[in-house]
């Protein structure tokens, strides 16, 4: 039988969760498109002090695909972050891996991503959106611009409450040709979950991602996220994620997956609204497009290193669970 | 046929070029005893800012005894020495490497050298002279001491024109068993080449490494250094060197090869008189040992990497011959 081809888009911790539970299934030919915006910790070094893409979002990916006949102590060291050295506590094991090898290719990133998802036994095609080196410009309400995907993911408590009416790259940016072809290759395109503004949609604001997205023959299923996010989608209900996504693809997905489990671990909701985030309100009504509902929460709940000093979600989509609603729709 | 049992005493360049020669004869059994008191550099951090033992003269060997079928990017990875990012620059992978898997192993070293033995493909064993982390101290004929590898490797001025009457370390160290293990089963031992008083004898000085080499039924080979090296061995003949191990082990080598190519490659011995250096004489008599002439200086000039702050040896033993004329003694 022919396997599916299914596309992810995004980065971060919810796209490494989704693919952790897809890569199980052996029918499916899996490919990630991952944001490259990242300047937040570790990435911050690796991009004002070596010059180099972030790989943060890249390592995370290729982890989630590694192969489990791969070398246990290497899947283990790519998600190790340091917390002894100076200039090296912080720092993540997989991004200066991914530094020298890039060194000793000479620069070519795309040559060590390829190296690397070697090494790892990847299955699967993980390709960075771009290339080139950008960043994130958001303009809020009030008109004022944030200038980067960390400021942007944490802003301060005044700026925090203004929406996000804009999302662009600086400087224009050049798309991957790989990940134009995945996309119209596919017969599933992914969306999310993950930070929506700094992981989804700066993928999708990369020349012409969303265009192919609108044109594409596979079918568009958008993962709702759990919680809201102070700064990016503080009292975002379904329906604003869904307006969102339309606005800048020009696009409405086929199927929306929802959670609709209201059991959060205990203490995690009063955590989350300590930081003006809560579970997303669920306003969509069927008929558009197919909404799936199912419990989709993960019971363990994020426990956070202390040499991680980045904001860090707590509740978390449960990866099979996830994988079991997306193949379901195969 | 029985592989006959090799063991290498050693760390530091030498070490890798003796191995990579005698790790292509296939009929060979071979282990590496380490020095583990390197405290410059890359090995200063991890022993200060880490708490780790250092791991230069390690990797180094795990490396000379990778397998050619093992990854070759992890090979190239594990020679690679950063030369970006503050606090990062100078740092070499290896030594990243491991100092992320013993925090993985909860800090123990042992299991983390495993691994990574494992994950080159390493034929042998290599084997740290001690797990405890120690100094060297050197004293000098003028009565001075001084402490730490990396200063005895390269003294001031005015201290690098005494000779070295006594080296020790502090705190007193424990042997790694297995180190005994394999003096005890060597038919054959092999003291250098190396820095003398910083890669070689740092082993013997180890409780009893010294009075299990005299006592071994293997062979005794010295292989005797190309040049001097000022603060250690400058004005030293041949045997001079002899002395010094009769001196700290005990026991009269067996064989000693010695090169005896005078063929230099151009301007390399104008540069090392101006380090106070030069191709060490050959004052030896034949009789109380077998004594091996042979040409064997590579024809490679060294050439260091910018971003490595240590001194180097530019003339090298030519790993092939060397390798072929310790098989002819066997």
């Amino acid at each position: 039988m022919k396997k599916k081809k299914i596309v992810v888009i995004g980065g971060g911790t919810g796209t490494f969760t989704i693919l952790s539970g897809l890569k199980k299934y052996k029918n499916l030919d899996l490919s990630v498109i991952v944001s490259m915006m990242d300047d937040g910790g570790s990435n911050r070094v690796i991009r004002d002090e070596f010059g180099l893409l972030p790989t943060s979002d890249l390592r995370q990916c290729m982890v989630a695909l590694a192969s489990k006949d791969s070398d246990e102590t290497l899947r283990k060291l790519f998600t190790y972050r340091y917390s002894n050295g100076v200039g090296i506590s912080g720092m993540t094991f997989g991004n200066l891996f991914m530094a020298a090898l890039t060194d000793i290719y000479k620069g070519d990133q795309k040559k060590a991503i390829e190296e690397t998802c070697e090494i790892l036994g990847v299955s699967g095609r993980v390709v960075p959106v771009t290339f080139d080196k950008v960043h994130l410009v958001a303009t809020y309400e009030n008109g004022k611009q944030v200038l980067g995907e960390h400021d942007i993911d944490e802003p301060d408590a005044k700026q925090g409450k203004y929406k996000i009416t804009n999302l662009e790259v600086i400087p224009k940016a050049g798309v991957n040709g790989d990940a134009i072809k995945v996309i119209r290759e596919a017969d599933f395109i992914i969306l999310g979950p993950g930070d929506f503004y700094t992981s989804v949609l700066p993928n999708v604001v990369i020349d012409d991602v969303a265009g192919e997205i609108k044109k594409a023959k596979g079918k568009l299923l958008f993962v709702m996220n759990l919680m809201t996010k102070f700064g990016q989608t503080a009292g975002f209900a379904t329906s604003d994620f869904l307006n969102e996504v339309e606005k800048y693809i020009g696009r409405r997905p086929d199927f929306v997956l929802v959670n609709n489990s209201k059991k959060f671990p205990t203490g995690v909701l009063k955590k989350y609204k300590s930081e003006n985030a809560e579970p997303v309100r669920d306003d969509l009504e069927d008929g558009k497009m197919k909404i799936i509902r199912r419990q989709l929460i993960s019971n363990k709940v994020y426990q956070k290193p202390q040499s991680d000093t980045l904001v860090r979600s707590l509740i978390r989509h449960d990866s099979e669970k996830l994988a079991k609603a997306v193949v379901d729709l195969l």
